[in-house]
């Protein structure tokens, strides 16, 4: 399905019409109600064209006159939103045809995905519809499309601000949840696309029209199954040295491709076959939204390390052995800093109850805010280290004197501006205590608007650097 | 060195003497003075024994008599608390030996660990003294003892409920960690030690005492290194068929070693010989506080499932499909459930966006207290399902019914009831707002009340409950 600019107004349409929108929310069911949730979630999101709901039974629905068909609404239509249930949709699809309205969202469910052979009959009834009526349909089986540029979100609560990271999804529930989760980390997007069973438009379809894009930097994608392999490849392959691609592959194991059969009735991959993919195209793998995040986060602020000698600095010497060990099963060295760095570090730090050797386990540095910034210019400018990853364990904890957080992102933020050498920050915490997380949560917001990016683990933060550098790697060795 | 009476006064001690006790905080260093602060902690803890500060310079401190040194102190002391600084601790050793005191707790750091010749020679020379007097020695290097039966903690805010978990640990950080992280998991303990650079008292000297501690049911370690390593592993192998034993090895790694001799001056070990040690000794591997976490949770309330066969029950279709690749890669099979099960399950569970299969993706159950309730039973009596994995990630955003989250809590508490096959519960969450952080909190106690393991994802609960499993099968083909 070639693109034309005709889609393009499907990503920033002036006017939608709704199909399956009723003024009743108990008919449809309560709060699953979706032909008025779009209105009401258009509305949140402040998008300014005209939204026509559509409705024999009904003249207005949430204040706005109400079609009884498609064919019947004036204005020429840049999107339908279908969401009558399932049986009813071939017909609205047919409409859709007389009407001239060729991008279609199939919200519905109850095709293929359920294995029922009603289910499978509507889903071959509809795809002939579809490719008769040469119709561009996002779905069926999905929450279709997020565009904050564009005011367009069929979720609650969307983020208005618009940014650089495209998203694909076949599940809904995963698109909805990284579109919150990435609140945290910075992250905003220039497409998110929920498209389920992709009855028409496939992943190759939307990364052809990401590749261009120029609002898109970075894309990420959680896919289910892939109708044309080669050619997603040859796509990836080509758009990954531009674009950073992460895939997060669902399904990969038998019983997950099972669950992908009746989740988006794809067919799931075979393991080995992912395996090649990733070793081809360099595309960087990602396997729980976690990993989207902290790969996206990566991607987006940081800059690529000469190498994997990485210095590590928290508090507690516990906590610096367990570093040490993630970071060396991540394929990072820990070098013994130069007697040079050394001697420097022992002018100011007295040997009992801490170590300056890597990992840095320096109770001193912080606990004062000139020893801090000390600490972080020597490990900077040591040349056996390329990256530098600050724990703050252990002010992520009830103790611990109360303004020297603060104090202590300054610092870093300051440092951060003439630095560099990459840095990353862990921000990992065992608590519950809301006050800790609230800090948490506020200490990476500002960190994060000093371009430095902050995980929620060493774990975390090693895995991703790890593969960051991997993928530059790649292109390295090609070269 | 072997155990006696005298020993289990250190655990509940009548009588503790604090050297380096000092009632002026700045020349201590503040909030790092410890001995002022193991006296207030002792008081926040409700400690009802005697306290002597031992100062030569002082009469009073923190309104207790001082005592110029541990011999002039008129009680027998049950154990020593050492906080002066390292050059000054030989000459206590000493005192204590004149004063017959034979427990020590020597919190101060400064010996091996450093790597610097005095530190060396100031670890050899206590070393001498310990052993010349025969003292048991927790530390140096370490915040000693937590005991909540005996109202001891020498760190903040200590828990004072005790339970029936033990934990050893080279790191203090961790032990402190640990002790506040257990608490949003409905762990007590029955004794944690921290023992730093393990002087004296080895990790296997107190083992040998909580084998038959009868408050200690399971135990729990943070290692760095053993000193008898052949003793440490056939005493793991007899104690941990009675009381499961959860290790987790520091340093296993080539800079985690080196990070070990400059934390606690341990030799760390080489992974295979520790590979090796699991697989000869059942004991249950961990990895990080998180895992520590979870299977100590797991061992205190699960019962051993029949076998690895998994129902996943969550809301969300990508999440199912991740649920199920992340319980294959643990080494569980997730079968499609009986054509009875599914026939039932069809009579109130419509086709359309819901999969019945396994996973169990279905709206309606978790939309309607009743139905959730009969889906719970239908899976729990499937002959091809061992265990039962209740995703509750949906309930954890900010949308969903308000007032559903409790209501579903209920059901599952009155089921667990009843109920005979294992079942666990992952609360996952994707955002930072307080108010769903703190609805995961009070659900997972909730849960936690009623028996019922709650684990932060899917990914944390299928790995600690496939090492729950690999724990009793290690036993079924031994025997």
């Amino acid at each position: 399905m070639p693109w034309d600019t005709e889609f393009e107004a499907a990503f920033n349409p002036k006017v939608i019409a709704i199909v399956g929108a009723s003024s009743s929310a108990s008919t449809s069911g309560g709060m699953w109600a979706p032909g008025v949730g779009f209105i009401t979630r258009l509305r949140e999101m402040g998008f300014t064209g005209r939204i026509h709901p559509i409705n024999p039974k009904a003249t207005e629905i949430a204040g706005l006159k109400a079609y009884p068909s498609l064919a019947s609404v004036p204005d020429p239509i840049d999107l339908v939103i279908v969401s009558v249930p399932a049986p009813a949709v071939p017909a609205v699809l047919e409409d859709c045809i007389v009407a001239g309205a060729k991008n279609i969202h199939i919200f519905t469910a109850g095709f293929e995905e359920t294995g029922e052979p009603e289910g499978e009959e509507l889903g071959r009834r509809i795809r002939e519809i579809a490719h008769r009526g040469g119709l561009r349909v996002v779905g069926p089986n999905c929450m279709g499309l997020y565009v904050p540029s564009a005011n367009l979100a069929y979720w609650p609560e969307g983020c208005t601000e618009s940014g650089p990271v495209a998203f694909l999804s076949q599940s809904g529930r995963l698109a909805q949840d990284w579109a919150e989760y990435a609140q945290g980390y910075g992250v905003r997007f220039s497409k998110v696309i929920s498209y389920g069973n992709a009855l028409t438009l496939d992943c190759t379809d939307f990364l052809e029209y990401l590749a261009t894009d120029p609002e898109t930097k970075i894309i990420g994608m959680y896919l289910e199954g892939v109708r044309d392999g080669q050619k997603f490849a040859r796509q990836v392959k080509e758009i990954n040295r531009q674009k950073p691609v992460i895939v997060w592959k669902g399904g990969l194991t038998e019983p997950g491709s099972r669950a992908v059969a009746s989740h988006t009735g794809a067919l799931g991959g075979e393991g080995a076959i992912w395996s090649a993919f990733f070793k081809q195209t360099g595309a960087i793998r990602a396997d729980s939204l976690e990993e989207i995040a902290d790969l996206t986060m990566t991607f987006l602020y940081l800059k690529p390390p000469g190498g994997r000698r990485v210095a590590l600095m928290g508090v507690g010497g516990g906590i610096s052995v367990a570093s040490a060990d993630i970071c060396a099963w991540e394929g990072f060295q820990v070098p013994t800093l130069t007697a040079k760095t050394r001697r420097e570090l022992r002018g100011f730090v007295p040997p009992a109850g801490n170590s300056i050797r890597n990992p840095l386990d320096i109770a001193v540095a912080l606990l004062n805010p000139t020893n801090f910034e000390r600490t972080l210019e020597l490990i900077a400018n040591d040349p056996l280290i390329d990256v530098l990853l600050i724990g703050r364990h252990w002010f992520m904890t009830r103790y611990g004197p109360p303004d020297m957080h603060q104090k202590l992102t300054e610092v870093l933020i300051r440092f951060a501006k003439r630095n560099n050498k990459p840095l990353v920050v862990a921000l990992q915490t065992y608590t519950d205590d809301p006050e800790v997380r609230s800090k948490q949560t506020k200490i990476r917001a500002e960190l994060l608007g000093a371009g430095i990016p902050v995980y929620d683990s060493q774990q975390r933060a090693s895995r991703a650097l790890a593969k960051f550098i991997q993928y530059h790697e790649f292109y390295k060795t090609e070269s």
